[in-house]
């Protein structure tokens, strides 16, 4: 029997990430390819009270079925600290609960993306929204980004192709640490408007700022034209698939139909243990504590990085976030060096798989939250060399 | 703005139980309509120590993003249940955790669903793969269900139409409540296997049996070509979301590209959760707890059924699970005699819903598994009452 599958599988592949994850299991590899929070952060004793606390005193109904659009607690805590920690009303009704943000990007994907309709994406963009928007046959359009945003003629030309909507990581962006500066925000937010075009804001890391000042969302400035998505995946644990969305209503209405057809409902214990968590717990001390410890993780990578690349090869200096993105010289193959890499047991994601367009291939990806300090300082000596060996193999080729 | 959905969204609705139950959540209404287990019986105490213990032990994994094709731990427990209690094998390569078996459904119809393309489904159908195959807009074929399981001659006429699969659920279906008779599932099996559709087999009730004889699954008799779902939904809890599927390599693949998409996993923690409880309780003495309860109120519905309602409904009586269905002479309408039943606050869900081809509006399901026996004594009393009602007034019409 040869299974007949639909034509959207086409374009679709495994990871080309979940290979190289494969491959840097082995624990002698220092790895900056992951994209894992530091588990040393997180909070296990907390979680473990939380969670035997809400089983032993709503049991019956933390392991019942529940609503699709999510707890209404939660919902009201998600809430409760837009207003206290950014300063805008977000009304609890316009939250929906999703298994991870992850589930969002599909959702989005099968509710707004047209086979053959023009979806815009930052250049490199995020892997996973890359992957979960391929599945609905999108059209491309890419808008670079530079250390401040995105280029603006680049969005003001891609918004006249009036794509389904523009999706973004405006902080600490994943994979290039870019994050957009006040005056871009304030750019981006003014062509968007002009241009009626939905825009999808991404922001799993922005609670994750060690330097610089703090940006509101462009979601503010769009009212009834954006989507924000939220997570707990980074300032409490990706293990429990707790992401959201803040969308008007009637987005929204099409997101709860996609999400009561893809998992009914998000797991109802999980949204418990973390309302309880939320409400006994100092959640801000806690996020506190991680931005010290990747503040110094990415201030040693960054200081490593100065003292071991060579001249040739460019870094972002992320303000927050995990990860920072580095750029060989032209025709160079991040690809190439990672054999080579590899070869000294250090690890990197090579940047091509964040391009929708096929460039990029002299690009690449280092994650700073999940190493320590000591093997960031040994790992970056190891790739600097691997640098060295390999711009000078090609300066003897050309 | 107006936003631009996807076409795919034009055919897709809010699910209309979803408006019933919101009708239904009046607790002086006796509700038939929800399809939920009994939280009496769900293992809390158990859970509550297995929850804190997994999470203090193993808190630092348990709490990190983990593999899409699930826990390799919990995947061999389940392939064990399966060779323990079933006796046949399946490598626990083959199975895939999915987020509750309602992402499963999803998944198939994202890997499988052209538009346009036929898919064959029993009449009446499970609501949840209805509505997620219905995104990816499928030509529907339906199969019509007797006492003993499909009729053969529906099922013959339909796979020569090359379906890209046949969706069933052969044990205790939901709405249903039929079971496949020994001779039918033979027969059944014949003709796939003749006819090389794949057979996508939906197993959330299997363990749920109070009368007669246990059953294989049919995907025993159609290797490489048959997915066999299965969920803890209605054995340990609804509310932790875990299902799985287990799919041939070729199916399996493109499954875990689209699941990885979706959720990237389903939640590490739930699923250490259970492999702890699996391994530390028995829970098939659980499950006879089930068994016995369900059973006893399905005695009670059954009876009361045969002393209440008019000889001119009939009335499914079901080996097992958590539904019993009823049918109306022809041209009668549960939803107007869902309209009297509200008025006696007695409530049940109409049938139509459960049929892709407009018809079924004569039939209803009545779910036992989560009233007392003395409110399914009671509430099938007024449903009776209605229905003399409303028959009655039919006959003064007529």
């Amino acid at each position: 029997m040869s299974p007949q599958f639909a034509s959207r599988m086409d374009g679709v592949h495994p990871s080309f990430i979940r290979e190289i994850l494969k491959v840097t299991a082995d624990p002698a590899i220092i790895s900056f390819a992951g994209g894992l929070p530091n588990p040393a952060l997180f909070p296990v004793e907390e979680m473990a009270e939380a969670a035997a606390t809400v089983l032993r005193e709503q049991g019956r109904t933390a392991l019942q079925y529940s609503t699709t659009e999510g707890d209404p607690e939660l919902r009201s805590l998600i809430a409760k600290r837009y207003a206290e920690k950014k300063g805008f009303t977000v009304d609890p009704e316009d939250i929906l609960i999703t298994t991870g943000s992850q589930q969002c990007l599909d959702m989005i994907g099968k509710v707004l993306i047209e086979r053959g309709a023009a979806v815009a994406i930052e250049r490199p963009g995020y892997l996973g929204a890359i992957q979960a928007f391929s599945f609905f046959g999108p059209d491309w359009r890419t808008v670079e980004l530079v250390d401040d945003g995105p280029v603006l003629e680049d969005l003001a030309r891609v918004l006249r192709d009036r794509p389904r909507f523009f999706y973004a990581v405006p902080n600490f962006q994943n994979p290039s640490g870019v994050t957009y500066s006040a005056e871009k925000r304030q750019a981006v937010a003014e062509l968007l408007a002009g241009s009626g075009v939905i825009f999808v804001e991404d922001d799993p890391y922005g609670e994750l700022r060690f330097l610089g000042q703090d940006q509101q969302p462009l979601f503010t400035r769009l009212p009834g034209q954006a989507l924000l998505l939220g997570t707990f995946s980074k300032i409490a644990a990706p293990g429990f698939r707790i992401g959201w969305v803040v969308a008007p209503q009637r987005i929204r209405e099409k997101l709860v139909v996609a999400k009561q057809a893809a998992d009914l409902h998000t797991s109802t214990v999980i949204q418990r243990v973390l309302v309880h968590y939320l409400k006994t717990h100092d959640i801000d001390a806690h996020i506190a504590r991680i931005r010290e410890n990747y503040g110094r993780q990415r201030q040693v990578m960054v200081s490593a990085i100065e003292r071991h690349f060579p001249a040739e090869v460019s870094c972002t200096r992320p303000e927050g976030g995990m990860f920072l993105w580095a750029r060989l010289p032209e025709g160079c193959s991040s690809m190439e060096l990672f054999d080579l890499a590899i070869a000294r047991k250090v690890a990197f994601v090579p940047g091509d798989p964040f391009y929708v367009d096929g460039t990029g291939g002299n690009t690449l990806r280092l994650n700073f939250s999940n190493s320590s300090e000591e093997r960031i300082e040994d790992g970056i000596g190891r790739l600097g060399l691997c640098l060295k060996e390999y711009l000078a193999r090609r300066g003897g080729k050309a």
